[in-house]
Parts: structure tokens; sequence; C-alpha cells
């Protein structure tokens, strides 16, 4: 159960996200398009999944924001790990999601900031979060009665798209090998029923279901940090995330997200196919 | 050949292509992100390359102002065709080049133009072009000397990266069914021996070539209005754009757009190995 939260504590929780996406957004566009400066490590050999100094930066910024804003909530963060809180409220931070997206230059990484209940070893349900695209100046808000965009085109209620048949649907996912072999043979029957089938938006496609623009994102092997800024958005703006058998999303693994409830079960009946 | 143009000559011409993109850039974002306003036609029934609206009045708009501006001038453009012109100059127009992006809300499309020699039945070689992302209000120009990027972050000059080998370079393409069955295969191999091959980027991939964040971007079945502003703008900035036989890449076709000549022949050997 989260605590009981006052409109007052709402506007400040909703500040609090957006002052953790301006510091973000700063810290990250210092690092964005500076070929050869960045000190890359790399996870995994294989993977090519590299963390950055902004990634670390950014995470660092936000943290220090929480400590004197917010001291008595915990942080769930993908470079520094767990802090434990008091309050039953995790902010759970991805300071860059696509560091692959952010190291190449394409504007469809994001800073992904939820608010969740707290859930022992991992983040509980998300009450409010956004994603955010520094270069572009364009943010996704979601939670406590918000639904709601700011860009370049000024600011605009979000509203997911109305149900069509997934052969008029559109599809998204970062990469054409989603997940596992079997995992990804699920997706590539998906992709063979939907209209069109795009990739390489990484946390950018989350916003385009909240703002109408497609039907459905699919991605497997996420990590809590990755979804829940997205979950928050896409269900204040009337879409609906869940795993890929309609269980709760915000653990991470695998992530199906739909405009609406139709297309959603659609999607889903052809992945367990 | 083309005309002997002057340094007057020149900035005129640049500052006529700005003041396209200007007006480009204006009438594509009325109609970007408005879900269900556009009144979209399909060119081809299976492969959903939509025309819309705004496609077509941001040509309209452009052809306006080169009437005003340079009369003499002949015109290629991808929705109202050939104008003849007699100064020996073609401006060559793609209004929204990466409809699918446009449509699903992805800030990846882009305006296309050129500026190219006169070319009989297809344009010349381009001599100065842009490739312009009204969204995010970026504008890579290159050609007369100049090679830059207008953005978020200011003005900066464009430089292609220094070489690398394929295990280190990052590839990008729109779609990973690249052109025909052969075409795909050959995509494949090259696909398989880069660091990174990512999706989904329409045109904007050959401004993240200039602008020496990206090595390599490999297309097929392209027009000439889809590379024209490209190739000014890579060569510009230090890169090379040919088919994949290492010819001409300005009347479309197979296109390898590369950040140096090193990483240009390697993709080259492979694409045809």
């Amino acid at each position: 159960m989260p605590p009981h939260l006052s409109e007052a504590d709402k506007a400040d929780l909703i500040a609090t996200a957006e002052a953790l996406a301006d510091a973000a957004r700063a810290v990250t566009l210092v690092h964005f398009r500076t070929p050869g400066g960045i000190a890359a490590e790399t996870k995994e050999a294989v993977r090519f999944d590299p963390v950055t100094v902004a990634d670390r930066a950014a995470e660092q910024a936000m943290r220090e924001i929480l400590a004197w804003r917010r001291p008595a909530d915990g942080i769930w963060g993908e470079e520094f790990g767990v802090t434990r809180g008091t309050s039953g409220l995790t902010w759970v931070l991805d300071p860059i999601d696509g560091t692959r997206g952010y190291l190449s230059g394409t504007p469809t990484w994001g800073v992904l900031i939820a608010l969740s209940e707290e859930g022992g070893d991992k983040p509980g349900a998300p009450l409010m979060g956004l994603i955010d695209q520094p270069y572009i100046g364009e943010r996704f808000l979601g939670g406590f009665g918000q639904a709601r965009v700011t860009g370049p085109l000024g600011r605009a209620d979000l509203r997911t798209r109305t149900p069509r048949p997934l052969s008029e649907a559109i599809l998204y996912s970062t990469f054409p090998e989603v997940g596992t072999p079997e995992e990804g043979a699920a997706f590539a029957r998906l992709a063979r029923q939907v209209k069109l089938t795009r990739y390489g938006t990484d946390c950018y496609a989350y916003g385009l279901i909240a703002a109408g623009q497609i039907d459905l994102v699919v991605e497997a092997g996420l990590q809590p940090y990755d979804v829940g800024g997205p979950i928050a958005v896409i269900e204040a703006a009337g879409g609906i995330v869940t795993d890929w058998t309609g269980g709760p999303a915000y653990r991470g693994g695998r992530v199906l997200a739909a405009a609406n409830a139709e297309v959603h079960a659609a999607a889903m009946a052809v992945l367990n196919g």
C-alpha cells in the first residue's frame, strides 16, 4: 500500500521529478555528441552496452537533489543501486536509457524517472513518472492526475490511440533481435501481423504510445528502471503495460505496452500463440 | 559542367536553401503529431509508404520560394516532378523523407534539399545541400565551403569520424530488410562484422555520419531526391557516398555512405564479397 498522499504531497513529488529531469538533462547534454570525449566502459564485451561518464554523473546529480528535497524516500538507480528509505516511496532512476543510441547520436535515448511504492528487493508499482529526451527538449509525464508532454511544440495532453485491428497497428521495438530466440520468434509472429514495424527508438517509443502516435511496443530482458517511467506515463494517458502474459511489468522482463486494452489483448494472443 | 558561380552566387544559393528549409519546417510541423488529422494516401498497398498532405504542402511552399527567388533554376521534386530550368542548376527536393517515421511520430524524418548540376532525365551531382529535422530544430548543411550543423546545442562544424576497423564501426539503416533478398544478404554480412547495427533513423542517420557520430549508412532502392542532400552534407564534412560498387550515388539506387575512405573500402569489400 502506498502512503497517503495529500494534493500538496503530489505537487511536491511532481515538482521533484521535474527537478531531477532538469538536472539530468543538463548533465547528459554536456557529453552528448562529443565523439571521443567519453570514457566508455563495456558491461559485457559481446552486448556492447556501454556505461558512460554522463550516465553516472546524471544519477549522482539526481541523488543529490533527492538527498536535499526528499531525504526519507528510497532510491533504486541503474548506476548506484539501492538506497533504502523510510517514507514508503522509492525513486527509480535510469539516467540514460538507450546508451547505444546516446553514443551514436540519435535523440531516442532518455532519462527515465519513476516514483514507486516501496517494493522490497525490487521497486513496487509506479505512481508517477516521466520520460525526458534532453536533446529534443521533450518531456512526457504521467501520474497523480497528469498526462502531458512539453516540447518543441509547447505543452499538450497525452492520450493514447483508439482501438484498431492489428493489421492497422504500428509496432516498435529497439532491435529486431528481441530477447531469446523463443522471444524473438514470438515477436516476429506479431511483426508479421501489424501494418508497420519500426526499430531503434529506445525508450522514446513509449512516449509515442502515450502521445497517440503508435499502438504497441514489445521488448524483453528489461530491468525495473527501464519500465517504471514508461508505465506511469502510458497508463496515465489511457494505455496499458503488462508482461507478455498480462501480469505486472514493473519488475522488468518481457514488456508489452499498448495504446488500449483491445490492441493489447490482440497482441498478447499472438505473442503466446 | 556546372555554371560558374561567384561567391555572391554561392551565398545567395545557400540563403535560398535555408529559406526553403525554413518554409518546409513550418509547413511540416503543422501536421506532425496530429493523429487522424492527415488524409494519407498509399503509393503501394503493400509497402505502406504514405504521402501526406504535409508532404505536398511543403513542396508547394518551396516551389513558390524558388519561383520568386530563383526562377531560372530547374526543380526535381518528389511530389510534383520535374520543372525544367535554364540556369544549369536544379533544386532537388524531398519535403518529407521518412514518411513512415513522420506518421508514427519519430523525429528521424527530414526535409532534404540539394542543389545539383543539370542532369538530363535525373539530377546531376549535388553541389550543396541540407538535411533538416523540423521537430528537433536541427539542420545539417554542406557545400560551397560550408559544413555545419545548427540545432539545440547551437552551431558546430561538421567533421566525419577518423578511420577505424569494421569491428569498431557503427552501421545504420532504416529497416533490417534492406532492398532485395540479395541486397539484404549483403547487408546482413556487413552487419555481422560491425560493432553495432541500428535501424529506424531514416535520413537522420546521414546527418550522424557528417557529425562524426557513426561510420556507415547502407540503403538500397533510393531515389535521387533521397540522396542529394545527404551526399552534399557528408562530402562537405569529409565523408564519402557512392553506390555499392564505388560509382556515383546521386542517381539513387544502392547507397553506401561512409565517414572516410578506409571504412568505405572495407564495407564495400564485404557488400560485394
